[in-house]
């Protein structure tokens, strides 16, 4: 079997490993696809060493099979399509206590703090498991957990069928938003600087505009009769951003605060207390969302095909992380495990 | 009868006028007291010159008793106890047309955009006019408005008998907070620098702790097995503040932004990210709030006598005000019309 493993920063390599039996309660997935993230690009650059092992095999965002199922764990059967829920909760943290395990304090991530799915084959528990449907590429579940984390985003927006949204940044997350807020009937602006994503978006459906040759505030007035938007999802990461989503808000509006900013942010809290507007951080899922999220890329209202930009093989690996870092030209880079396990 | 009236910065006069009759619609008031808020210190300062015209006569917390009643008004009685909701809304904006409109973006402030409370003989639409209770002392009765500030802050941030909550702020507006949120059953400790202002809330039964020698976030987190405070409200409108709130949440804690902030503050956006924060804007009151406050005033559930620092004659008026800028040694300024009205 295959592994890519992360040596230090920008530094990854592909492993030969002997494939161990899965332990008690686990079982093994042959590994069909991955998808890289942009928590993978973060490992890659080395911003993560603290919390990523040397030598770790990275990845959380997959589709398999079942290959072998250990002992003590019931309802799996070999040949199975499946993806994984990466995330493994405390349950004695402060978060967990009170119902918000999604977000535990003491997370096992997958991928970031024990072995991830960049393997051909991985064991892995088998709670945390959950079956595809038959009729669902492989290629295109790998994009679940992704669009899980935009299922999440979106639930906590509350968005429905009424309101007007707004998602500031075009990349996968930010697209995935748009497309679930769509598919709940809203009406959804994107804003994205990048030619290539809003391309894309367009492709897909979804309106783009240029924050840099499109007054964003004024379009949006202009659509709501100068209400303003009913839900703003901040995923770009920029400080101009923040702005944009604070500014285009009416009253009582939602901020949805989706991307990682690593530095403090200043924000008009004046805005915020004027129109009584409502920040909300989301992060991660439930695992409702990823139930969701399965529903909605086999159902085929997630475009995966075009959101999928390349597919490239195990060896590519350095590769598709390096296309990956420009931003432009591609949207999501899956690699192809199958080769492997055949 | 006599009015307070700004004139420009740092300059307030005391003018004599005709009394005028009620119009349609309308009560004539004898104002009994005014109280001097934080937005009256800001007018004074002349910072809202563009808002509050040449002349104006201000003030909005306030009491008094019906001194005659207009054409096709009905309900009222000479004589009866009442203060105002100084807030008329304009029913067509984008805030109102939503339900919003205690934040209308059109808002006529009595006593900012249109004639306020400080004069002997205020005449006001009756639709703004609240009854009092009789037994409920004058003096008192001008604290309802702030009281309605503090309700609707701790309705906005859903405050339950459950919650550990932290006031970060210990002027009027947080002590009162501090007080509405112990009413509901919470548990609460109150953040201020001043030592006076500790030493009002403490007689007052709240808990009171000086930021520069006890370590907040430590502090909370060992009342609460580590876990954080469920709600902060942000009443200083400081840098410090904001981040004091931020820092002791529980993960999707909720901090309520009381405070005026003029600048953009730097927010630590990845703790709201990281552990779903959520940041409510808060602003005013609904009319629901407002009758609240008359309840919690008149039950004695608001220490009102503790509140008032001072009372003190119209013609002291300018006394009044520099006495509230120095901020320690005073909380709540009365000033007494009634010797006009007798």
């Amino acid at each position: 079997m295959k592994a890519v493993v992360y040596r230090g920063a920008r530094h990854l390599g592909i492993e030969e490993r002997d494939p161990e039996p899965p332990g008690r309660g686990q079982v093994r997935i042959a590994v069909a696809y991955t998808g890289i993230c942009g928590t993978d690009l973060h490992i890659y650059h080395g911003d993560m060493d603290a919390r990523v092992g040397a030598s770790a095999i990275i990845g959380h965002e997959m589709s398999g099979r079942i290959a072998a199922v250990g002992e003590e764990t019931t309802g799996w059967s070999v040949g199975q399509a499946v993806t994984v829920m990466p995330t493994r909760s405390c349950g004695r943290c402060a978060a967990c206590r009170r119902g918000n395990s999604h977000i535990c304090h003491a997370m096992n991530f997958l991928g970031i703090d024990s072995p991830g799915a960049m393997q051909s084959s991985w064991n892995v528990a088998a709670d945390l498991v959950l079956p595809l449907p038959e009729e669902l590429p492989l290629d295109h579940a790998a994009l679940v957990e992704p669009v899980a984390v935009a299922v999440h985003d979106v639930r906590r927006g509350n968005v429905t069928a009424d309101d007007q949204v707004v998602v500031v940044g075009g990349g996968p997350v930010g697209v995935l938003i748009a497309i679930v807020a769509k598919g709940r009937g809203a009406r959804v602006l994107l804003v994205e600087p990048d030619p290539f994503r809003r391309a894309a978006a367009s492709g897909m459906g979804i309106e783009a505009v240029d924050p840099g040759t499109t007054d964003v505030v004024a379009l949006v007035d202009d659509r709501t009769e100068g209400a303003g938007a009913d839900i703003a999802f901040e995923v770009s990461g920029s400080a101009a951003g923040v702005s944009t989503a604070v500014d285009v808000l009416t009253t009582r509006g939602r901020l949805v605060m989706v991307a990682i900013h690593p530095r403090p942010r200043e924000v008009n809290l004046h805005r915020f207390f004027w129109r009584e507007l409502e920040l909300l951080g989301a992060r991660l899922y439930q695992r409702d969302d990823m139930a969701e999220a399965i529903r909605l890329v086999a159902s085929g209202a997630i475009p995966a095909g075009r959101l999928i930009s390349r597919v490239e093989p195990v060896e590519a690996v350095t590769a598709a992380f390096t296309a990956l870092e420009g931003g432009g030209g591609v949207l999501k880079v899956l690699l192809d495990w199958r080769e492997d396990n055949r």
